[in-house]
């Protein structure tokens, strides 16, 4: 395989697909083509940015070109498991826009695909992989700066768009659910570190409290998690309000028996401008790093594990695990507000 | 009763019967005299800051002086229920630390005392009473400007000071668990901006991880809470770091269907100095609100409600709903850490 090797994205029908692409180009990878069904949204943007990366008419064009090695896959959620399994059987690794799917058994028949071709089912959980400073944050923790993590609280508040959403936004059976989709993100980071395989789910929730003429749309998901001596909380909402300068105010808390640590992600509400913000205070240090320059080394260890066949951008069983635990986090919800009645 | 009536302080186990004397001084009060048991460690700094207030040798020289209408009661928890009944019956009128009582046991038999004798059993729940940004807080939510409050997050990191501390402290039977005690702080804040009476305990959980050596003590506590269309995460622990220029980095998150608030309440880490920090978002306004200024409305209401018999500082019954979803959170929590072996 060459070093520059090529990639294809199926299905353009989540923006996420724009990071996905931009980070294995800056890896080094050629984007070759392209496959969507439809003009969804995302396709005018899509355009401006990679103007010339050719449309194919046929997804087969793709999935048949042995020279392309790796796909970028953002079809809607629901669809995402079987074309992930038939681009598995021709060969391809795969970087999915989380969820990378939606239920255990879709679940279950992808860890048979993967077991049985070898190939990489890899989800670009965006708000670790394409945030620096969650990097730098993993550097602080690494080096024993907060001690043993206790804790994870996330909070991941997104602006809803409605006018912008297609209809499969607001449809469980599609979309996953509020915790089976942008819940991934928070038990990805939870899970990663503390260095936990796995968790048991304590206690979950769901609300649909402000968009009662959306009964299958849910705007409000938590999550408690516990794994030996680490628990974590997580927050999921779509009340980013208009005045916000940017999506949402997404936060992390590293709790560790030595420090703690503070992720301001996006933004830092009446603060610094920009966005990857990081306050570490421990027994001897109170410090604000700016991480606007840290690495992001998810795109290019997935190129290199594409090539080498190594697994060093995220371990197969944690991308199974974080998966695993959000379908089941969002099928034993409480149901709240709204959606008491359905 | 005169406008400057009485008031006298019993047991100075607990470092807040300071701001319990001043808020009541400040209110126009006369802080009469004061008993404790020996030479607790708060005695030395109480003196130097009301150093004309005499002591009394016995108890009863302040239950038995007919022209003191109102005691303040900082005990050591498990000691607090029999003295406030035994003050009740001598119609005193009661502020106490909290955790006001810590069985439910006692704060049945605290329930029929008050209903019987008529006299207020407040507690002073000073992360809301004794803070101006709360205040703040207060007049945003009702204000309508955050919409219908539909979630608070209460962060309550403590600093342990170990060596600073008494035995009863790290006693569960004595100081009635992390949850019964720190956790009525934040029980309070959840009722009051959400304008429940009472909620359900969705999960509780407390933990040791960081004292082995203290068995009887927790260092860590979370709850879920959930009444109709609100719910609360609130967690609680002993791990504030040296570094950290306050006692606690106390946050408080109230999320609304049109915005958000969050406090720094005492400090705003490698931010702006001081304390009563208050951020506000929705969809006109991002704005910075330095609460230092604010009103401390309960100690002036509380006077006032010790005078005419009105009930305006603080609901009689929701000083009891806090009290008993705090000891039943601790009494339903999961042990983990160093309580497993217990």
């Amino acid at each position: 395989m060459p070093e520059q090797f090529k990639f294809a994205a199926i299905g353009l029908d989540h923006r996420h697909i724009f990071g996905m692409a931009k980070g294995m180009i800056a890896a080094g990878c050629r984007f070759a083509s392209f496959w969507t069904e439809g003009e969804p949204q995302p396709l005018a943007g899509f355009q401006r940015r990679f103007p010339d990366v050719p449309r194919v008419d046929d997804v087969r064009r793709i999935l048949e070109d042995t020279s392309i090695p790796l796909v970028l896959i953002a079809v809607p959620p629901h669809e995402r498991a079987d074309l992930a399994i038939e681009a598995m059987r021709h060969g391809k690794d795969i970087m999915l826009d989380k969820p990378g799917c939606i239920t255990l058994e879709e679940l279950e028949r992808i860890r048979r695909v993967v077991a049985k071709t070898g190939r990489i089912w890899s989800v670009d959980f965006s708000e670790r992989f394409e945030v620096p400073a969650v990097t730098k944050a993993a550097e602080i923790v690494r080096a024993g700066r907060i001690g043993e993590v206790l804790q994870t609280i996330g909070l991941g508040p997104h602006r809803l768009n409605a006018h912008l959403r297609p209809d499969w936004f607001f449809d469980e059976r599609r979309y996953g659910g509020i915790l089976g989709d942008i819940g991934t993100h928070q038990i990805d980071q939870f899970l990663y570190f503390t260095g936990k395989e796995t968790a048991r789910i304590a206690h979950s929730a769901i609300g649909n409290f402000n968009n009662p003429d959306r009964p299958g749309f849910q705007d409000f998901g938590e999550l408690n998690l516990h794994a030996g001596r680490a628990q974590a909380y997580i927050r999921l909402d779509w009340y980013t309000p208009d005045a916000l300068p940017n999506w949402g105010d997404g936060r992390l808390f590293i709790l560790g028996t030595e420090g703690y640590v503070e992720l301001r992600k996006y933004v830092d509400i009446n603060g610094r401008p920009g966005e990857n913000h990081l306050f570490l205070v421990n027994g001897q240090d109170n410090e604000y790093v700016d991480c606007r320059e840290a690495d992001l080394p998810y795109f290019v260890n997935l190129a290199r594990d594409v090539r080498d066949r190594t697994e060093t951008a995220c371990a197969q069983a944690h991308t199974f695990s974080v998966t695993e635990l959000a379908i089941k986090a969002q099928q034993q919800a409480e149901r709240r507000g709204y959606l008491k009645e359905t």
